[in-house]
């Protein structure tokens, strides 16, 4: 047997040098001789580029060479392979992305928002230059879900992906369900301890989970990627009251990415939310507690495939991009969406109007006589059976009502709200959350 | 682009047609199209083979040459790669996996005792013929571990495996559990059901889990399968009490198969067990009810990963088997045990003894003055201290202790029950179950 480490190496470029290009360095020098072995050549990094040179990031970089001008991996003759970790949906990303892509050169990407914009300009580049486009460090950290829907459910028909894609949000929520505290202070809690950015807008507001939901989407239904066609709603407007009533009521508050296909070949169409959701207390995804992601994907023969693990961190994201880079060493790498760019499919959107299920409802209400009976009234005209009900005195003169209904079309759930809306029982804005189905 | 369609088939010769046989003929039949699309080639069936050519299976075989000979497979004109679901360690499945690999042909199998008796052989020979060996169906049924630790978690050293493997023992536990009945009780209902063999032994008595853990174990560690060195106890004697007392300190009993790497490169050891285990709540496997199987793999990198979904049944373990033959017609194959089967190290058993945990012990005892003393004094001689202890009369003259202990070395609890054996205040023989970490 030939010693794979005599074998010519995989030669990597490495652009983006913050905590994720740091980790990746390290994990390929730390494992660099099992890496070999598994993937019969060594992966060894040739030039790395970063904004600053001179920053001091733990790493001893001597022995790669510094570019300044990142352009110049797209076509240097000691690169096989462009990691891309700069991030940002557009600029030095994405000029990178089209330059390596173009010039046949294989492409390693973390960078959810670029493939979420841009990935059906990436892909068919990618398929026309036969060049390998991998993201799998795009969704979900180190856990190998972008292979395990490509490749190890590659015989299902994949009828629904969900799961918790973003980890500040499942921290926060898991910290004001153990404390009891409320949003804004754990959130300024998380920014203190650096598991939320300065401006934690991306994730929590769920843009970043709808970065990644568009991406499982696509690899699931083989559907062209649609991002703009993500409803996304946020945790902001969830209070510590809402995680109590939610608990008491048996459930527990996940911000959940959740796509599906409606309706068969011909006329299937794709509903893809982002929403803050009650998911019972029995459902695997209940129990994922702190800053792990977790993805559910339904086959039509595999049934309900999870997989979890870390969503994110230097090392869990470095694992996942050098996966990609032992899958290019090996060259076990086809279409970046398992079917060649060009065929996935337009598919319409769903609308959410005709969609069965549970609701929660919260209003913080005038706490005077009438007001349960008027917003009962509203709930009946539209035809919304309630199944639990608790309300509870807040303040002198206010009064918190939270409940769950009976299944029923979420139209009915915006029939009432219109109904309400302007009533002067309601104080605040209404919290419409949706119950997960077991 | 071309028409996947229109590109030469891959074509399988089908060895056994028992549920997973009748679901991989369903399941190439049913998501025909997509599978073409996802493999770029249409996957077809050319012949099958059983033992009764007359059974009604429900499935219509016409469209398949019927083959009465099973070696036939391995040479035939119009098989390029052979699906063994014929079962055994040895005789027919044996002779037709060394006959596929020793023509030069892919081999796609399920069966987990072959492999585990027989891996390096095959695999051996896999390697030396370039012929893909491939075996997801072999562990976990449909949930794709196989490719997630030989792929997915490529880029890390894996330090410990570990999970629920099998689905018959984990549905009795289950059901203990939620029924407070007794083991013969469920398993006589779990039999008439069809969830557990007439014959159940190789599941309860942990030889099934056992199997697919040297598996893992090999894939994550790179050494050689050794299934004769997984320590194996089954489920038989665990008594309602125990699952009771157990719950009653935070804790429910699971058929763990774990595996470890003790000490460095150079003086690397093995440790493979597979026992009933009390699993913390808060650990995810001990969520993990019914027939649901769940493995956890920690990389050095990764993190701790797990991998959950259907462990057995016709169709999730017909999309395993169909994953395979996607990679095989995509020719994304490499070596079956990620590295070269020569290069997999044959590493020295690493002994229970000086494993540090704590220790959950039941014993049925004699109701009279002095026993607890008896048994304390063993435990305090050994140095093993108690964390919690329950003691309560179960029929006039007898009564159960269970107890947690603080953590300690396991050969504490062989030097007490050592000590205890013999003794007249022991009604019965004691039971060992470790508690897994979290």
């Amino acid at each position: 047997m030939t010693n794979p480490l005599r074998i010519a190496p995989l030669k990597i470029g490495l652009a983006g040098l913050g905590t994720v290009g740091t980790g990746v360095i390290q994990l390929i020098e730390e494992n660099r001789d099992l890496i070999a072995r598994r993937a019969g050549r060594p992966i060894e990094i040739s030039a790395v580029t970063a904004r600053d040179r001179t920053k001091d990031r733990g790493v001893d970089l001597s022995a790669y060479r510094w570019v300044d001008d990142m352009g110049e991996l797209a076509t240097a003759g000691d690169v096989d392979v462009v990691v891309e970790l700069v991030g940002g949906s557009d600029g030095p990303a994405l000029t990178l992305a089209r330059e390596t892509l173009g010039n046949n050169r294989a492409l390693v990407t973390a960078n959810k928002a670029m493939i979420a914009h841009h990935g059906a300009e990436l892909g068919a580049l990618a398929d026309s230059k036969n060049a390998p486009l991998k993201f799998e460090a795009a969704v979900a950290g180190g856990i190998p879900v972008i292979q395990g829907l490509r490749d190890g459910a590659a015989a299902n028909r994949i009828e629904r992906v969900y799961g918790i894609l973003n980890g500040t949000c499942n921290f926060i929520l898991s910290a004001m369900e153990r404390d009891g505290r409320d949003f804004a202070d754990v959130l300024a809690d998380a920014q203190s301890k650096g598991y939320a950015e300065a401006d934690p807008s991306f994730d929590i507001d769920g843009v970043d989970a709808a970065h990644k939901l568009s991406i499982l989407a696509s690899l699931s239904f083989g559907s062209k990627i649609d991002f703009a066609g993500v409803e996304v709603r946020g945790i902001r407007k969830i209070l510590a009251a809402d995680i109590a009533q939610a608990q008491a009521l048996g459930y527990r508050i996940r911000l959940i990415g959740f796509a599906e296909i409606d309706g068969n070949n011909g006329n299937a169409q794709i509903f893809q939310r982002v929403h803050p959701c009650l998911v019972p207390l029995s459902h695997p995804l209940a129990n994922v507690t702190g800053a792990t992601n977790a993805v559910v994907a339904e086959g039509n023969y595999s049934g309900r495939l999870l997989f979890q693990g870390a969503g994110a961190g230097d090392r869990p994201t470095a694992s996942a991009v050098v996966a990609d880079l032992v899958d290019i060493a090996r060259k076990e790498t086809g279409p970046a969406f398992s079917v060649p760019t060009n065929e996935l499919e337009s598919l319409p959107r769903a609308s959410a109007a005709h969609r069965i299920g549970q609701t929660y409802l919260r209003m913080l209400v005038a706490d005077r006589a009438g007001v349960l009976a008027e917003i009962a009234a509203a709930m009946r005209d539209a035809g919304l059976s309630i199944e639990s009900l608790i309300q509870r005195e807040i303040t002198d003169g206010s009064a918190l009502i939270s409940m769950v209904t009976h299944e029923g079309h979420e139209a009915a759930i915006d029939a009432t709200l219109k109904t309400l809306s302007g009533s002067s029982c309601l104080l605040g804005e209404p919290m419409v959350m949706h119950i997960l189905g077991e």
